[in-house]
């Protein structure tokens, strides 16, 4: 069906194929593919979104969001994380989509993209599940396919986060279609064609970050992927070159084009072993500053020694969070001196730290004022420097390599159910909380994953 | 809420603020407002969209859509055009949506953009009908300024085009929303959130072209203003400069951004007056060639006179239509040789001469094989010239300064509900066709449209 594009914009050579090779990998790829830390991460991954979306429930953006789509109005299946209340598929996925997002807590894959996967993805999922029986090893499959799809497209488009655009709306979109079209078991050509119709989809923009709409393209990209993969289900076609096509998505979402990253080495290296968490409650690039001032802090150093405070990140962290004086939560978490203020006062940098309450504590305040920041080019993104001076004059250090919870330094099984129970007990109870992370650790023997949401709603 | 993407990118000087503008434009402007071309143009446009609508509810490419919206399921509240029954108010957008677009026979706006406004902005008014009691008076007003919000983002983006998305899908995204929310009643504030859900959302790759998906872009585009209105009214937020940011959407889908074309003229020329609609079911810039080969057949000549046929058209014409023996009806639409034959030898160019029937009836392609192209730079899109070479070596000439149908040779009202006839009464019988278009016509004096959707389902 691509003749009118063909003849439109003629016949220069293009690297075709990728597209298609992609979507008959993903067709065929099964649980018994799946090395054992693949698996194992997508228990993590599971673990660490429902967390977060447990702990977003109460964000005031999602009683906004439930209000919109109550008046809308929709069926009754899909049950809403922590809500007691259900909702239709492609409503389900937006709701629980945006609820794992809103508090920027949840997962973040930093290769070559900056993607927040889990919550477009497992919201698509999971609402998905309530039409019919899926297993937990079907749902670990396409869960660790949607890594595939979604870091290897924004592989393929390596300007595409640079060109204004918000990857976890336009790659999440992407990478919830291809799963959602792999839990249904679709065939390699329905497969490509829910491939086209969810990149086609593709939305969100920078320009709304610090709105509601940021963590809504999350839910929305859910939505997106859940509508593709029942459309292509029935026939419904799209373009076979939806990514390297002449007016594909490597082309026409990113200034550079390299759709043979599709390929390279799929089906041995699988991006969900390198997925990141966020042990604090705040944008990743505060978070080996965060680990600095916590390791200080275990020292023994008391906030009365405290002359002041001297912190040295990579330059991109200081102007995405120079915010001097924060008067909310929300301003708090856009703020390197309050984040080494409460990490120093508080040992933790979790939803607490940036409470609006903390954010306007005097002893706060006053911490905060002690801190200066110096930035280093040399410093990757994922490497601080803390020192306190104390009122001796003597400076006590700690220098960080890699943030905990990235790939170079990930965080232990405990450590996410430990930040897991923190996020869910405050809502479902420490006895829910602790039978639903036990689901989650053995997801992978659930004969009918509807037992995750039913916990968790 | 945008300290965070100021203090990303810094204090450089942008021209801001033509977003709250537009926004405080739309959120106030009324029927009594509108000039009473700008309102007989919308019952045009009504017109012509609900015809296009029916016709295009027996597309294959429905019935699958429509397959797959069944399987998700949905509440029961919005007719489906031309199919009894009914789909929840963002399904039914979505539907009715793609309806209106899947023939390419709706209506296009040429200037600065190539924009098909009526299929999503109409699908998604009248599915938000639904949910009160709406005047034809409030409609009008909805959907006139829909094309100062779709017109004036393409014109804002000149670029956006050439970037490679389907123009139907983004600015299409946007004017439903701005029309919904304009619809509902909504306040400035909410009116210019509603602008920045709606085009957060946008979305829709050329790519597509020639599947199933491009014509899915008319309706998801219609879905998602819908969204974004009712997301709105709720306090829902979003950026106040989506459109001129500096990752705004002038920004980021064009590589040339001239927002101050969001407020120029604003409320004294109306964009929708320029409206353009199609006679002949295939792309505009085959219609002027149509034109002089229908003209040339009304001077009586027959099909065993003609030894040859010359054309000569815009050289964009024949890259986008240059299929020599198309096989289907589909294919025949891309093919200047089969529209100039079906023209002389039928005297139309309708769905009809667009069947797959007629791409192989043994007269049509014997007369094709006497067509021949010749391309003229100096020829505007809009413009043609045919021959007809009789046996007797007689040249018969027609020059066509502008087709049917575009602001220069504006189609009349008699023609329009001639068109609307040809497209609704195969589907909904004589009477009721007859009654729909009288509606219509007097659509500004309904207390309620709901009364439009329930005649045409």
């Amino acid at each position: 069906m691509s003749m009118a594009s063909q003849v439109e914009y003629g016949a220069a050579p293009l690297k075709l194929g990728v597209g298609k090779e992609f979507g008959a990998f993903a067709a065929k790829v099964a649980f018994a593919d799946l090395p054992a830390d693949v698996v194992h991460e997508g228990r993590r991954g599971v673990l660490d979104w429902l967390g977060c979306a447990i702990a977003g429930s109460r964000h005031p953006t999602i009683a906004k969001l439930l209000a919109g789509v109550t008046a809308l109005g929709s069926l009754e299946r899909v049950p809403v994380i922590a809500h007691g209340r259900k909702l239709g598929i492609m409503e389900g996925a937006l709701v629980n989509g945006q609820m794992g997002h809103v508090l920027d807590f949840d997962d973040t894959h930093m290769e070559g993209v900056v993607l927040h996967n889990s919550s477009p993805v497992l919201a698509a999922l999971f609402a998905t599940a309530e039409t019919g029986t899926f297993t937990g090893q079907d749902l670990i499959t396409a869960y660790a396919l949607a890594f595939e799809a979604g870091v290897r497209v924004g592989k393929a488009s390596p300007a595409h986060h640079d060109g204004g655009w918000h990857l976890t709306g336009t790659l999440g979109s992407i990478a919830a279609g291809v799963a959602v079209a792999r839990l249904l078991g679709l065939d390699t050509q329905q497969m490509i064609h829910a491939l086209g119709i969810a990149t086609t989809q593709a939305a969100g923009m920078q320009q709304n970050r610090g709105t509601m709409s940021k963590s809504f393209h999350a839910g929305k990209a859910a939505s997106n992927g859940v509508l593709a993969a029942f459309l292509a289900r029935e026939g419904f076609d799209s373009s076979d070159e939806i990514i390297e096509g002449r007016r594909g998505f490597s082309r026409i979402f990113s200034t550079v084009s390299k759709p043979e990253a599709m390929l390279f080495e799929l089906g041995t290296d699988w991006h969900i072993v390198r997925n990141g968490y966020k042990p604090y409650a705040c944008g990743i690039v505060l978070h080996p500053m965060i680990d600095g001032m916590i390791e200080l802090q275990r020292r023994g150093l008391t906030p009365d020694q405290v002359a002041a405070i001297e912190v040295t990140v990579n330059p991109g962290t200081v102007r995405i969070t120079g915010v001097k004086e924060p008067q909310t939560g929300l301003q708090s978490k856009f703020s390197v001196y309050h984040s080494a203020a409460v990490a120093f006062l508080d040992g933790n940098a979790g939803r607490e730290q940036y409470s609006d309450r903390r954010a306007v504590a005097p002893e706060v305040v006053a911490m905060r004022a002690k801190v200066s920041v110096a930035t280093d080019e040399g410093f990757r993104r994922d490497e601080a420097h803390a020192v306190i001076v104390d009122n001796a004059g003597i400076r006590h250090e700690a220098h960080i390599d890699h943030a905990s919870g990235t790939r170079d330094n990930p965080m232990s099984d405990a450590a996410m159910e430990a930040k897991f129970l923190l996020n869910a007990e405050p809502v479902l109870g420490k006895e829910r909380a602790a039978q639903l992370a036990q689901t989650v650790w053995q997801i992978d023997t659930l004969a009918d994953i509807r037992e995750i949401l039913h916990l968790a709603s």
